[in-house]
């Protein structure tokens, strides 16, 4: 049976374009079995499918609109119509086996958390991002989704990470970091100290201390957990690079006085350089871990070819039951 | 009369040749009057120094030395002899205009604390730090000398980086940042919620509202505040940039199969881009904020060229009564 990607057709800010671009590349070059279903307004996306669809993809109609500037808490009360919410229910409802969405996160994430729910023991969700290393790309999260942790969370971010690591990125034993101002465990602040010892107590993770700033970039570990403040700083001081390094350059040949041609082999280096740093590089979009279901967020910006990478990955994380491998790594959550 | 500024002669990792190397230029190339004072090992500094000293450098003993690996409170109550200690008390006896360590970083912030206490009205001093920008530099502080700060806290760094900034960056009217997750004055942490309101309700202070983590590289503001924490990581994942530059950069040529010539031009520009994330690039230190004394420190790799521009610094900031000009700036701190 072909696994079923439902996708938020309304979501980014290309869509519906984009997306419905994205999910018949994503049906030209799936490995395996895949249904993908739009959730929009469906008159708009009949319009736009190539004789409006056929038994491989299938719209259904979400009257509502969030947009990506909309306050996502508000918009989740009152857009109940929307793509994001008539597609996360039908989810909960088993009608597909995933879900994702390149548009407002905050509204996605709140909706998903509303309408489907933690996984057992999870005390909260997580959303990860790709960090480019000079060995490859590492995982860091949480990247916004939780402001103000505890420590009990930050070790829930490293297990649940560490799974996903192990399952869809091909990682046999990830190496989880914790991400403070020194290696020392009595390093950090107050949060950071007592995930420390909650990481180094507990057995069901590849715990390799604290890692600093200056490790990221050099890939001191696989999996850099860390409050979703921190992260969404980092995240986003990390995707500045790819914007900032081209106009670094520009001043640095200008005060060398170098010549054209080798200008501009130079600007093509340091394209290369800063698209490491650009999100979509990196499977397309993320998943939302912890949630009951799977749900993966893209940015806003997706290419098509960063939305097919996306929804085949969706489907990976299905196929392969990633909310229950998930749920096998906590340390549970006491409720506090 | 000569501005006097003492140096830790026994702190860096190449102390004390580097340092004497620095003193000595900064006395051949200081625009005013200039006496320098070297704290440390008597008999090893006569050896360096050239006839053993003159009139404008002079060597006061101090038998004990802390490592840059010396745990800080620890080193700071048991080395009472070192360069350290001897020559914060020569400056609270006003015997010196300034004090200046590129030596262990936690030890020279402790024994500035013990032995020459906060300004009047200061609830806890701050390290700032220089961060490249594509148009030049801003002030980054808090950068690791206070954790789980307070949102007053986060107010007095921002006035007293700006006071900084005025003073001795020449700028005029200092741009305030704070850094969050996204511009709206609702958005970030708990810290930073509280603190965007003090920053909002002062009068005293230039405040732009929120910056985020994309804004840093791109000069969103003069002066980014923080806290101690996250700006430690910031810092160093900057400096990291430094060297995970060159290293993607030689990956992007393999890629591409560039040829020598080319591939060598490339690798200087990276090379000065690079530069711009040395710490060292920016005035060669940066002052301890909120101090009862005039304090420069450096890091531990410096220079003598380093050396000599902290020197000089330190001097202005000593003339200028920067520490004067800064408790003029501050809302005071309530005592809580």
């Amino acid at each position: 049976m072909a696994t079923r990607v439902a996708v938020d057709a309304m979501g980014g800010d290309d869509a519906p374009d984009v997306i419905v671009e994205g999910a018949l590349l994503a049906l030209r070059n799936s490995p395996a079995p895949l249904q993908v279903v739009l959730y929009g307004q469906a008159s708009g996306l009949q319009r736009i499918l190539p004789e409006g669809g056929s038994r491989s993809i299938l719209i259904v109609d979400a009257p509502e609109v969030i947009g990506m500037g909309d306050p996502p808490v508000a918009a989740v009360r009152s857009k109940t119509q929307s793509s994001i919410h008539v597609g996360l229910r039908d989810h909960r409802r088993g009608r597909t086996d995933a879900f994702l969405s390149a548009g407002n996160t905050g509204a996605t994430v709140a909706a998903s958390l509303f309408i489907l729910g933690r996984l057992p023991g999870v005390a909260r969700p997580t959303l990860p991002s790709y960090y480019p290393t000079t060995r490859g790309v590492c995982l860091l999260l949480d990247v916004g989704s939780n402001m103000d942790s505890k420590a009990e969370h930050l070790l829930q971010f490293g297990q649940m990470g560490a799974a996903y690591c192990r399952l869809l990125m091909g990682m046999d034993n990830p190496r989880v970091g914790l991400l403070s101002v020194g290696e020392e465990p009595g390093k950090g602040n107050e949060l950071v100290k007592a995930a420390n010892g909650l990481f180094a107590r507990a057995q069901n993770v590849h715990f390799v201390g604290n890692v600093e700033g200056r490790d990221i970039l050099h890939h001191g570990a696989d999996v850099v957990v860390c409050d979703g403040f921190v992260g969404n700083v980092i995240l986003k001081l990390g995707e500045s690079i790819m914007t900032a390094l081209p106009a670094l350059a520009r001043q640095e040949i200008g005060r060398l006085g170098m010549d054209v041609a080798v200008a501009t082999s130079i600007e093509r280096i340091f394209e290369g350089v800063a698209a490491k740093f650009n999100p979509e590089e990196y499977g397309g979009g993320a998943p939302l871990l912890g949630i009951d279901g799977t749900v993966f967020i893209m940015h806003g910006r997706s290419t098509a070819r960063a939305v097919e990478r996306c929804i085949l990955m969706a489907a990976r994380a299905a196929a392969l039951n990633m909310s229950q491998s998930i749920t096998a790594e906590l340390t549970p959550h006491a409720g506090r």
